[in-house]
This record gives structure tokens, C-alpha cells and sequence, in this order.
């Protein structure tokens, strides 16, 4: 049971996918960016946060003397809907090894306003410049085998509702972090899981950016149920990953006066921790 | 050996201290502040960045609808010199419960011209409203009783050189965690402490902008010495402190590629897990 593929049964590629089409933006001058929120990426009626922040590092992407992302930390203003957008970049500061950028989402309104939804403060590097030196002590996510790991179409939907993102995704859930989706959460706030694009697409620095917004919310398995909207998130990219399906562990410490953090940690499958985030979200009244 | 107190042997109050003289803003207009940064809150010659997010901090508790920082992300871009600043803030976005702003500090160039240190995005809210309820897992780090823990006045400087923010801090380590002052690091990448400010002023909001950054390095306990410049900090502000001092925990799990992340936790005498923060870092060529 491997990674998903096209209807054709191929791969899609970095660079000719369901994502990176839906995360396209055009350059209309320098600096702005037209873009146009696909429908695709949406649960329940929101579009997911991890496929904005994509669209938001694309343009930044362009926008900035370096194209990878090292850190990007968003704040979530306005709820985005499916339809057009525009990204306005501004480069705060350009430096030898590391470029910061600003960049803004705006939506319109009836009247053809501008409405904010997204400002993101990120700083840009080049991943393959970096030193191959790796210290860590930090270990990958005792998830198991692909096989042994559900994901919707292996049952009734466990994510509630309609998600068109998940026909977007491949997701095989740890049935450790499944409890919520039989009536019986753990408890306890981790939620773990293989991560690809339905299409087979390869993981690359713009999609380690929805990698980590795009598990059910930890918050289930504290028994929770209901929306989970991200106030701040904030991504550290650590390195370019390998081809092959993610490793997904997010974890959830502290649940308290109506807030909760969402840490994420992306493995691939070199045995790398590609990615590290934070998020500070809403608990919903549970 | 309790938490310090003022030469008078009184303890300093919440806004007639060091660290509020320290971190005080002028309003110039609407919006922008003075500041004077202090060489008092330097370690060699550079100054502290959790410092330095105070000044900013202020500057926003005072521009923004609401007073207290939620979460707070600042990405460093040039070093900061004592002397003065000024602060540039803007209202992104006013909610019923939550505010976002924008915040740059600058300094200036021989020719008066400003130079941009910091950019911070944050979204500020009222930490009295939130509801009581914890569900927290998270334990407080487990550091020995104060009089088994270690600070600068009880030894050889255990930070190298000259760091006149050692004289502002009371600081009580963990020596578990004081190998590398020794010259035998324990190769973990964790810091704990006991802090407070050394004039003995309690915690509030902002003094937690202080204490997520105002340890030794964890790279030090890894066996690298040296400068670990900030690249990004963001920090979630949970809960109101509660009088006394405080505990810090930091880890750093990933040191890869030349840079490494340092999360930190912080405590509070009455068991509540007031802040986290996250924070990618150079790390030293060493």
C-alpha cells in the first residue's frame, strides 16, 4: 500500500501537480502576486491553513533573493474562502545567507476592498547550501507500517463531514491517535500519521508548509470536537526531503484557558526531521 | 537564598524597576515610540534578544486595543547596539478578543538615517478573560531546590566573559545542565533555571519576553562555545504569572545544517506552564 498515484497510475511531479496548481500565483508587478484559492484544499467550508501558508511561500519564494524557506510565522486574521486572492511581498531585508520577506493575503469584498487574511514575517535561505553535519538527538515518530494505518477510504470518513482535502491527501493515520474517530479519544493530545499528496507528488519545501497544518486536529483525542482555528503558526524547514511518503507527529502539551499549541515534526524517509512547527490555536468549547 | 532584592533590601515593583526603566517607550505620534536600549541587558557586547522583544512588546501593550501578548513572533535582522531606538507599530487587525500587530524597532546610522533591527508580528489579547479551565500534560521541569542550583555569584563565571545582564538576572541553574561550565558538557541539549530579575520585580507578561531567551546557550551543554545568533523567536504568552520566581526549560532536540531550534517552557510558582516559545538559532562553528 503505497503513496498514491494519478488516474492514470503515475506520479504526479514537483512542479506539475494538484498542488502546485492550486498553489500557482502570477507575478502582476513586482512584489504582487495574483493567486486563486482552490476549493479543493477546504474542510468543511475553511480553507486549510497549511495550503494557504503554501500559496503565501510561493510568492514569497519569488519574491526574495533566496527561495527556500527556513522560517515562516504566519498570523491568521480573516477566514479565507475558495476564489481569487493577492499576495503583496515586501523584501525587509536581503543578507548574504538569509533573506527576511513580509508578505500579506488579501481577499476582496463586494465592493472590491481588499480584505487582510494572512500576514506572514519569513526568513529564506538555500537548503543545499547548508553543511551536511546533523547532531540531533531527536528520534522519528514510532509510527507503524503503512499497512497497519488507516486513512479515509479505509472506513467511515473519520474526519467529520465533507473535506474535499481529503481527496487531496494521503493520509494513513497511527490507529494509537484514532480513538476519536470510534467515540473513544485517548486522551492524550498526539496525533500521528504517513503524510503524501494524493497524486503521488513528492514532498518539497513549499509542501512541508501544508505537511504540518494538515492532520486531524490533536484536539480530537482530547475528546474535543469541533473547529480548531489557527491563531499563529509559525514553520522551521530544516532540510529538503527526501522522495517517499512523511512521517507526521504532532503533539499538543498544554490545553488551557481556551487556548492549545499544536508541535509538529516532519520525518522523512531518510530518517530526517525536515520540518519542526508551532501552532497556537483556539480550543473549541468542548 | 530566595530571589533577589534591591540594594535598600526591598523587592522592586512591577513598573518602578530595572527592567521597566529599561524597557520604557516614549510615545513620539500615534504609533511610534522612543526607546533607549540599555547596556545593561548586554552579554558581551551584544544585546539580549528576549530584551530586546520587551522594548517591542511595550511598545505594542500600548498601541494595540489589547495590552497583553498572546503570541509573538520577531524575526532579528540586524544586531542591536545600545542607544536609541524607535518603535514603529500597526494595528493589522482590532477583534473583540484579539488584536494583531505589526512592530519594527530601528535604530541609526552615523548619518541619522534608520536601520531596521527587529520585525515583529503579534496578536495581543486580555489573558484576565480566558476561562480557568487546564487540561494541561505538561509537568514542570523537574530542577533541584534552589540552594542546590548555581548562579554566577556562586562560582567562576560560568558565562564566558563579560555579561553585564548576569548583574540584572537572578539566575539559578540546574547542574545538571552546568557541565560546560566545567568543561565536561553533558552532550544534552538542555538548559534549566530558576529565574527572576535580580532587583527581585515579579513576572508579569512582558518579563516573559525576557525569560524564554535569558539562559546560556543549550548549544553550550552540546560542546559548541560561542555567539548562537537568534534568526526567529516566537513566543505564546499562556497565563498570567503568578508572584515568585520562576523555572525555565530548554531544549534543543535538532542541531542540523548549522542551526538549531531552542523551545523553551516557563513556570510559574503556583505549577502553570505560563509561556512556550520556540526559537531557530545559528548555531556556532564549533
Amino acid at each position: 500500500m503505497t503513496q498514491g498515484t494519478t488516474q492514470g497510475g503515475t506520479r504526479a511531479a514537483v512542479g506539475d501537480s494538484e498542488f502546485d496548481r492550486d498553489t500557482a500565483v502570477t507575478r502582476r508587478e513586482p512584489g504582487v502576486y495574483d493567486a486563486e484559492l482552490s476549493a479543493g484544499w477546504t474542510i468543511i467550508n475553511a480553507v486549510n491553513g497549511g495550503y494557504l501558508l503554501a500559496v503565501l511561500g510561493r510568492a514569497l519564494s519569488d519574491a526574495l533573493p533566496h527561495s527556500d524557506p527556513f522560517t515562516v510565522s504566519a498570523h491568521y486574521l480573516t477566514a479565507s474562502q475558495p476564489g481569487p486572492a493577492v499576495v503583496r511581498t515586501e523584501l525587509v531585508r536581503g543578507g548574504r545567507t538569509l533573506s527576511t520577506g513580509q508578505a500579506s493575503l488579501f481577499q476582496y469584498d463586494a465592493e472590491g476592498r481588499e480584505i487582510e487574511r494572512i500576514r506572514v514575517l519569513a526568513s529564506y535561505g538555500d537548503l543545499d547550501a547548508l553543511p551536511d553535519e546533523v547532531r540531533t538527538s531527536a528520534a522519528p515518530p514510532d509510527i507503524p507500517p503503512v499497512e497497519h494505518c488507516f486513512g479515509p477510504e479505509d472506513g467511515p470518513a473519520p474526519v467529520p463531514g465533507s473535506s474535499a482535502i481529503t481527496e487531496r491527501l494521503w493520509l494513513k493515520l497511527d490507529p494509537a491517535t484514532l480513538g476519536w474517530a470510534l467515540g473513544a479519544p485517548s486522551g492524550k493530545g498526539e496525533m500521528r500519521s504517513w503524510f503524501g499528496l494524493a497524486d503521488g507528488r513528492d514532498a518539497d519545501p513549499l509542501s512541508l508548509l501544508l505537511a504540518v497544518d494538515a492532520l486531524p486536529p490533536t484536539a480530537f483525542e482530547l475528546g474535543i470536537k469541533g473547529w480548531v482555528p489557527t491563531v499563529e503558526l509559525t514553520v522551521h524547514i530544516r532540510c529538503r526531503p527526501a522522495p517517499g511518503p512523511l512521517r507526521v507527529a504532532i503533539t499538543t502539551r498544554n490545553l488551557a484557558g481556551g487556548f492549545l499549541e499544536e508541535d509538529a515534526e516532519v520525518w522523512d524517509t531518510a530518517g530526517r526531521l525536515v520540518a519542526q512547527s508551532r501552532q497556537l490555536a483556539r480550543a473549541p468549547r468542548g
